[in-house]
């Protein structure tokens, strides 16, 4: 069991990362290469498997085992109406993941990965952030080591997601907090909310953006006054996976503004992090361009649940077949004398 | 066997084409309201699955039998020089694609695809159209008739993919036959040509489409004059497709380019396409959207060989699994009592 104990914990365990292993990520361009396919012509698939090979320190890189890890959280703030949704069906849905009947069970089975839910303290909403910070210190460092401890050494790869009414507010005051513009630059209509929905939880996050004046300064107090258990769980779940040398897919913006405090305490502190795609929720991808991430997918979904992330695994999937699958110039007896100098 | 036997003939079959089926389509759009998500909530995926039901006239859609069809020719105006790669790679390729060593094959492999490679008379290259039309009627036909035969009716979906050393030249000459702007607009770098043979490829289309002025007033002479045997197959096989109710995934620029005839002479002729992905070759993006159609991937490939297209299929087989594994609110006793009116 991980215990961090306080902010200062955390934010020494966020500032002293490992790097990744650049002799992997050459020799797996060499043999790039060295393919029966113009130079760089998959395209990202490529400097996918790249990606992995250098956060996994391994050449080939594997994906024997994918670990998708889904925090659920309950939300104080959803007292001002800030959902469309009411609160009971965070837990209701935890049900439905563990019954098999929820859209990431079928993505995670789609591909071939784990999925394991952790609802943490559902009983238990977080504080309402117009009055008081969402959490204190030992509940946020709690939580993220609740979520450090998930991670297991063994995966290959993890993908973060989330479960939880309410939490779009939480990540749009998040980011917010982190990176400027107000509530109107990061509000978006979540899981569905109306023009009147969309006002009050402007006027919700400007509020508490106000009240937490002095959280500002600290990218961990901010996460803490304004988010909610199961982003400090991704936060943590981030920051082990980087420990243990297996890289990350992120999902939806809640599960990117969850790590973004991890970017703001060390330039270099998503590099093992993939953004599985782009969501319909206006707000992701100007965090992302924050965050100098470039999304894999763009298909407007805006679930959560890890489902934008667990499809970008196909993507890995593929990416990884076609580097070890595919023969080179010389097993395959194919001509690599370009006729005029390549690119 | 299919028996084109003219331009008319064929024309005929672009222009009389069955409709879709609505009905499968909204009770598919009826069971996605109630499933446990947001409404709309998985953006592309559910449109997808609404598409697939559509044209193959079926709830739930099927995904059992994918074909990958992949259509080689080869170009006489690779003499001009227009490509990074001897002519003579085609036909190394295609062994490649027999041998199970190409991109393609592990692609088809990870989305449970079968793979069929049908190479049209490579030992006989088409004409050089800087001099004479590529292809004379009966020959376009011909090629066209492969295509046609090559879809089997037990297919679910059919991807349709290429590989012709010289055929992004062919294709960016269709492109400027049929929608205009010359070789300026349509021609960039293919497998990866330098500057100066860009220059000459341009060169290179702009006199044949001086040459072939007289060809412009019809997409099917277009596609004879300034085409290749693979784009005609793959035009033939659009077509066989539509007429079967069997949707279709486009590939790269060559793929789509093959198929803009089809929209040309019909409106809806490309109503059961699906762009797979918007490749890095420059005029791909442009083509598609003239043919007001929207890609899936944007992953910066550029290889051909169906391998865009491909990828595409892992979405489809996720779309589809949420929409066949998801439990509805009533199933899971989730409550859809939206606290505010849905969106």
């Amino acid at each position: 069991m991980t215990t961090f104990t306080s902010f200062a914990d955390l934010r020494a365990r966020c500032r002293d990362l490992p790097p990744g292993n650049p002799a992997a990520a050459q020799a797996i361009a060499r043999r790039e290469a060295e393919l029966t396919k113009p130079p760089r012509s998959l395209g990202r698939l490529e400097e996918i498997v790249e990606w992995l090979g250098y956060w996994q320190g391994r050449n080939p890189p594997r994906l024997d085992r994918v670990d998708i890890l889904v925090f659920a959280g309950n939300h104080g703030v959803t007292v001002q109406g800030v959902s469309a949704y009411p609160a009971e069906v965070t837990a209701q849905m935890v049900a439905n993941f563990a019954a098999g009947g929820a859209a990431i069970n079928s993505l995670a089975r789609t591909a071939g990965a784990n999925l394991r839910v952790e609802p943490l303290s559902l009983d238990r909403p977080t504080a309402d952030f117009t009055q008081r910070p969402a959490m204190d210190e030992a509940e946020f460092v709690g939580a993220a080591a609740a979520g450090h401890d998930a991670v297991s050494p063994q995966a290959d790869l993890v993908c973060l997601g989330e479960m939880g009414i309410g939490n779009t507010t939480a990540a749009a005051a998040i980011a917010a907090g982190l990176f400027g513009g107000g509530a109107k630059r990061w509000a978006g209509r979540g899981t569905g909310i109306d023009e009147a929905g969309l006002a009050r939880k402007q006027a919700v996050i400007d509020r508490a953006l106000g009240r937490h004046a002095d959280a500002l300064r600290d990218p961990l107090s901010i996460a803490a006054a304004l988010g909610g258990r199961e982003l400090a769980a991704i936060l943590g779940a981030a920051l082990a996976a980087r420990h243990k040398g297996i890289p990350i897919v992120l999902d939806g913006f809640v599960s990117t503004a969850a790590v973004a405090p991890l970017a703001k305490l060390n330039g270099d502190g998503l590099r093992h992090a993939l953004a599985g795609h782009v969501s319909a929720e206006s707000g992701h991808r100007m965090l992302l361009e924050e965050l100098k991430l470039s999304p894999v997918l763009d298909l407007h979904m805006r679930l959560g649940e890890g489902s934008g992330a667990a499809v970008a695994v196909l993507l890995l999937r593929a990416a990884l077949a076609c580097h070890t699958g595919t023969a080179t110039f010389n097993e395959a007896q194919v001509s690599n004398k370009s006729v005029m100098p390549a690119r």
